[in-house]
């Protein structure tokens, strides 16, 4: 593990961040390719001096992340050279999906319109950045499928070289996706903690030691990146915060990003300050967070993921901790959704507002409809649901359930006896 | 065929539009479910009656097709109805692609960003709002794959009933997409000229003649969607027209709606007047047009299809006599690629740009490649180059050459004998 406490930080450009600082004791550090506090070994995370930021500012801005450049930890001519410039997905407007809940007020943060359809764009983004940053010609990540195609992806058209890892078992569209952009792509046989570990190894070997992970050495910067969802739906929303949100949980940090997000733009006044609740998702077959949350603990025990929800198979999730802090102190709650229920809410999504949604969207549309059934989540409430992936890369979820209502010869007769 | 001239037009809003106009002998008609002239057989298209359009009014507008409302067979509320509200999709600088091939400014206007990942989404929107003004309850279309899921996906969220049809052949994804918004997905055992005859008589039976028919009887509406990647592409350069374009053809008609918006741009003052020439890109197991041209013939003779590139095998083109012209008038060229140019192209593609594009993309780079080589590409022109579809929907054009680079255990030395 790299704990360097001081880098030379002369003739880095990260904008308005200004350094790191542990989640758990406090203590700051230089900014520099390190995530982990060597006093408590806490999670480090960014520190900004923001300035002064109005809705003017960002709304003259691009229409994609870099709308928030002065949020985030990016130079502020992060636009001048070349990137994926992903984000400003649609939220919309799920009238049809909130009938059938029976709930008034229901938007759907679509992050399948990223540019390589998932929500990982975002944070990659940012790992890029900091590559670019810290003078890393190598970009890397341990990812379980959809991180892995935006860090090739990303790296690609940055001009980096890219040595991604992911459980050999993957989705085939994850590998193919992974494996076209011309960066090395290498299978792991072991689960996605396992894929994990090794790159954790690998950095404290001469091997990997001067690679940029992602979702690793990077991580503070990387994380960051999540925090574009919410600004977006604020923004999208007219510079409001919803009242209730329904994220996914894999490692968890996106949820801490998303609630870190709205508190800053209550502290910056770009909106009014108003509660929240946020409603964490996990799939029943990888679910240590929701049995935790169930259970009234503290503590998250590792599981071995066992669910079509790939992209959510970390049973070993690093920032389940503080999903389970933000759920209570929200007033929010954390559940989980058996496989059967992520398909069936996946054609739920699919046949009401046409949004085509990869497993993980299924887990928080099904967390969403049990949790109105069960009267957890108040109906008359602005909801937000997030879809983080794109259907394409989980075909086989629903393949056996989407298939032709009939194969005809081409002719009226045969069309006749099928319509029937 | 649906042949009426009159309909009663009085409740009817199609926005700036007036009446159908016979691109052959200018015969018009009123506006309503037609598409063929009376008196020629000639194709319909919109005529229009813009007024004043200006930049400001067009920036004001949402970030979707829809900031063009005033350009389009739309009710000027068209956003106050729930649709798939597509475009705005990216115009990607591509420098790094533009090294490798050698020419100067290079752009990629990446249509996969739509909400079902093709340009299809566009001309769905204007057949929704057609289908919309003349009470028809059922949506269908004739489909290569992409329309189908546009239209199901549309239909969906607009709360139409679906039923279309597509070749039993297409790819795995294409065909789950379309099943899985819920619609009819019916699969015709031959190609997509078979598919396309059966939906004429279809519409001349009981059975279809209350069907809108996106690419058929609603064909003069849904066509002008194509015109809104022309606008994009011109807003998106800072209101101007590029140089050079290179369009993919399958029935040809995206590609003289591209021009036909070049032309409305110019006319109404929103771009300076200039010379553009028009590239039109097919692939040689489908290439009526390319022969055609290549021969300095006018008129097409139809093929059996046989390549990679499903969504652009239309063997008998109802708008190449006209991409000839276009081709010709604008000092362009057609020209197409083999099943193997197009996958390297398509590699190409991802490795420079973290583009994944279609096998139509492919298409389009790969004879943007050639005609470069070749030197029928001015490379100090400013060139733009559409991909209007998604790699992963098309993953078996490149899964045998996109594979993991290794399939490992997790141990630094298994990683080692890899690297090595």
């Amino acid at each position: 593990m790299a704990l360097a406490t001081t880098e030379n930080t002369t003739s880095l450009d990260f904008g308005p961040a200004v350094a790191l600082s542990c989640r758990e004791c406090g203590a700051r550090y230089d900014l520099g390719p390190i995530f982990a506090c060597i006093e408590c070994f806490g999670p480090l995370e960014i520190a900004y001096d923001f300035g002064r930021v109005t809705r003017e500012q960002i709304a003259e801005g691009p229409t994609n992340i870099w709308r928030y450049r002065s949020l985030l930890p990016v130079p502020v001519d992060v636009t001048s050279k070349p990137n994926m410039a992903p984000g400003w997905t649609k939220l919309v407007k799920a009238d049809n999906l909130a009938r059938e809940l029976g709930i008034r007020s229901l938007h759907v943060k679509d992050d399948s319109g990223n540019p390589t359809h998932s929500f990982k764009d975002r944070v990659v983004a940012m790992a890029v950045e900091a590559a670019r940053n810290f003078g890393f010609h190598t970009l890397s990540c341990s990812s379980t499928g959809n991180l892995a195609g935006a860090v090739t992806a990303a790296a690609a058209r940055a001009g980096l070289d890219a040595c991604v890892f992911i459980p050999a078992d993957l989705e085939e569209a994850k590998i193919v996706m992974a494996s076209v952009y011309g960066g090395r792509l290498i299978a792991i046989e072991g689960t996605y903690d396992d894929v994990n570990r090794f790159c954790s190894e690998l950095i404290g070997d001469e091997l990997g030691d001067q690679w940029g992970f992602a979702n690793v050495n990077l991580r503070p910067y990387y994380a960051e990146g999540s925090k574009t969802l919410a600004y977006e739906i604020a923004e999208q929303l007219g510079w409001r915060i919803p009242d209730q949100i329904v994220i996914p949980v894999a490692s968890g940090s996106q949820l801490t990003k998303i609630d870190k997000a709205f508190k800053e733009l209550i502290g910056l006044g770009l909106v009014e300050e108003k509660p929240y609740k946020i409603f964490a998702a996990q799939a029943e077959g990888c679910s240590p967070v929701s049995t935790a949350y169930k259970a009234g603990l503290d503590v998250i025990r590792p599981v071995k993921p066992d669910t079509i929800a790939k992209s959510l198979a970390i049973g070993n999730p690093a920032d389940g901790p503080y999903v389970l802090d933000i759920a209570r102190r929200t007033g929010g709650a954390v559940e989980d959704v058996t496989d059967t229920e992520i398909v069936d809410a996946i054609r739920l999504l699919a046949r009401t507002e046409g949004i085509f949604a990869e497993t993980a969207g299924g887990v928080t549309v099904g967390v969403l409809r049990k949790l109105v059934a069960a009267g957890r989540l108040d109906p008359d409430a602005e909801t937000v649901v997030l879809n983080t992936g794109d259907g394409l890369k989980t075909l086989d979820a629903v393949a056996g359930q989407a298939r032709p209502t009939a194969v005809i010869r081409p002719s009226l007769d045969a069309f006749r006896a099928v319509i029937a």
